[in-house]
């Protein structure tokens, strides 16, 4: 058998005991999961220094290799993430629906584990020890693989928590990790169906979509996000001026960040020169529509390609446009449902962007870098869908959650 | 353009004006679908004839060509069932959740439509109006491909109630149906990616492998059932008779009937017997373990082949098990996660069986029959959800809404 499906397999074994386990005892493996990090931490750091080095070998570059590094404070935070999961709510067992029919039937619809959950993602080891917390939390298995350049670290990783959970109520088997770098591992994960009840890819476009053309069960579509920012004519200049920057530069690399910036034609040209002026001195690429080359020069054509394109970078489009309605036009034809913000000083516009534009997370007169699990105050999140089936927007634990109907009779059939 | 691609890209130009709606003007255009139905009833017959026609010729079962036809009586029951639908409450635009940050934003989680749904079906073209109806009364648009047996039927139904929907808010194009009968075409909607938000589908087996194997787009996978009635020590004998009895013989072609029958080896024999002769004397085939032929002669062996496989006729297999533990393990070997039963005196061995089982209706002293829209109380269904994503069990109309975050700020940026 292969790696994949054996241990796909005790990871579906393992949930049946998850599924009975209480909050307390959860927690009290997750609290012992953050300690052995701490105690362990030379180890990982000297496997992460392997994976380091290969990195530096095969030319990896400096802003990847630093998303891959761990030292000690890093590590500290992660096992802090920990903690702070034990803080959240459990939400299994919760009651959702409680009632009787006619006939006598009591029937309650509960919330129970997904069952197993397969989570492929790439560089960064936190999401390692995030997505473990998370899905053993809410009473899941969980069969992670991660990307090959973090491989020594997260093999690491997970035989750290797995001799903590030795100690715990969670059975070891609970958490695996898929240690076959080929990407034929990753395949043949996407069609489990019986045994994986979920997959949850997280990482860039391609990887995303490389799950979502193959897989047989089902997915969760996380993170892309070529989101938008429209400002409308009647936006207040400097709120404008404001939530576009951030949205752009506060952090470029994310998927909450802006990609396009619309802008009316009949708003302040004076406001929108200073805007784009701010963003050039900041070192970000303009690429604009022929308008908005007539506006500042040195600015090349932004093409539909471009449009298209999720840079998570230093990059931005700028397109002028004639109404709200060739704005929420564009939305909708370059949009991928993520977050997208309209700032204006009109209530109609406002209510109008806010109820038509179909995307996770629709803002007025904000920045759309406030999509994000802890910034909506759940404490945590496994990801962003961008699907509308089960979850939509920052997914907390109740999306790593299903349900089912409990019904208790007195021998009631059918007529 | 195919017409699958062009009707599904009109069915998503239409959502745009769907959203818009409200539950007044959808509600009037269901009623008058429902009177267009009425009024057009003879033209409907007559199409359904030439498909019952065409079914003969073809050597189509009685059973198949009873499911097929229409008359009078029923296209006044099909009519009805819209107006049902026009009773239930719109779930759209409910508030899930409404908070407010410590930065002030304010955020409400809303209920919206899916956007546009797929539904590929089979025979019955009661599905047609089912369908259309409680995708239209949740806001969204619906792309219909019916089975290629029902095709005229499908065709001037789907007629008819366009030229209902002329004279109301909704758009013509909101409702599509796809008049191509080669396979192709479903495949074709399965990877409409970027324009059918989930594909539904509704029949067999072996249509809804195919929707699971080959679709890109996401799924709710739908209806396959192979439910067991576990029958305990403890069971009270009259009451396990009657539910055992009704889940397989009430009606044995839908997917929440009785497939495999569970009986602890030491429950009172006479009992047992009693049963499987009741079953004998309907004219139910029954297949049986070891165990079971010892008790009564006549029964052939049931295989893993049987056990997997969901009859949906006057066929039982009959199994003695050891425990409780190796009735759980059956239903966790062959179980298709939709409805399971336990009859049992046993509170304990009650909540076990309730809390361990993983399926959508998980039953104590009650038939698996009863897993139904309208048996729940939801006054609809569109199918019944076998998986664990989105919607689990009987999906009435919140099942066919996703939501979205709608965020009001003045200014906030992410620091």
């Amino acid at each position: 058998m292969s790696e994949v499906k054996n241990k796909a397999l005790l990871a579906k074994q393992a949930a049946v005991i998850m599924n009975r386990l209480t909050t307390e005892e959860k927690n009290n493996a997750l609290l012992r999961m953050a300690d052995q990090l701490i105690t362990d931490q030379q180890s990982i750091i000297e496997a992460n220094k392997l994976d380091l080095e290969r990195g530096r070998t095969n030319g990896t570059s400096a802003s990847l290799l630093d998303r891959l590094a761990l030292n000690e404070e890093r590590i500290a935070d992660i096992a802090q993430g920990l903690r702070l999961i034990v803080n959240l709510q459990d939400p299994v067992g919760d009651v959702l629906h409680a009632f009787e029919r006619p006939n006598g039937l009591k029937i309650e619809q509960i919330r129970v584990p997904l069952g197993v959950i397969g989570m492929i993602y790439e560089a960064r080891p936190n999401v390692t020890v995030d997505a473990a917390g998370l899905c053993l939390k809410t009473g899941n298995t969980v069969v992670l693989r991660g990307g090959s350049a973090a491989l020594e670290t997260n093999k690491r990783i997970v035989a750290v928590l797995h001799q903590a959970l030795r100690e715990t109520a969670i059975p070891v088997n609970a958490l695996q990790y898929i240690e076959d770098a080929d990407r034929a591992s990753v395949d043949e994960m996407l069609t489990l169906n019986g045994i994986l009840d979920v997959v949850i890819p997280r990482g860039g476009a391609s990887l995303i979509q490389n799950v979502v053309r193959n897989a047989t069960v089902p997915v969760i579509e996380t993170g892309a996000g070529i989101c938008h920012t429209f400002i409308d004519v009647s936006a207040n200049a400097e709120m404008a001026h404001q939530i576009a920057y951030n949205a752009k530069v506060q952090r470029p690399s994310v998927c909450n960040s802006m990609e396009t910036l619309l802008i009316h034609r009949d708003y302040d040209v004076e406001q929108t020169q200073k805007l784009l002026q701010a963003f050039q001195e900041r070192d970000v690429e303009l690429r604009g529509c022929p308008r908005t080359q007539q506006l500042v020069e040195t600015i090349t054509l932004a093409t539909d390609q471009d449009y298209k394109t999720e840079y998570n970078d230093y990059i931005l489009n700028v397109r002028i446009v004639d109404s709200l309605e060739e704005a929420l036009q564009h939305i909708s034809q370059f949009g991928t449902k993520h977050s997208e913000c309209i700032v204006t000083e009109s209530d109609e516009h406002a209510a109008r962007f806010l109820q038509e534009v179909d995307a996770a997370a629709v803002y007025h007169n904000a920045s759309t870098r406030f999509t994000d699990g802890f910034e909506f105050g759940f404490g945590a999140e496994i990801g962003i869908s961008t699907q509308k089936l089960h979850a939509r927007g920052p997914m907390g634990l109740p999306a790593l959650t299903s349900s089912k109907y409990r019904i208790s009779g007195t021998g009631q059939i059918r007529g």
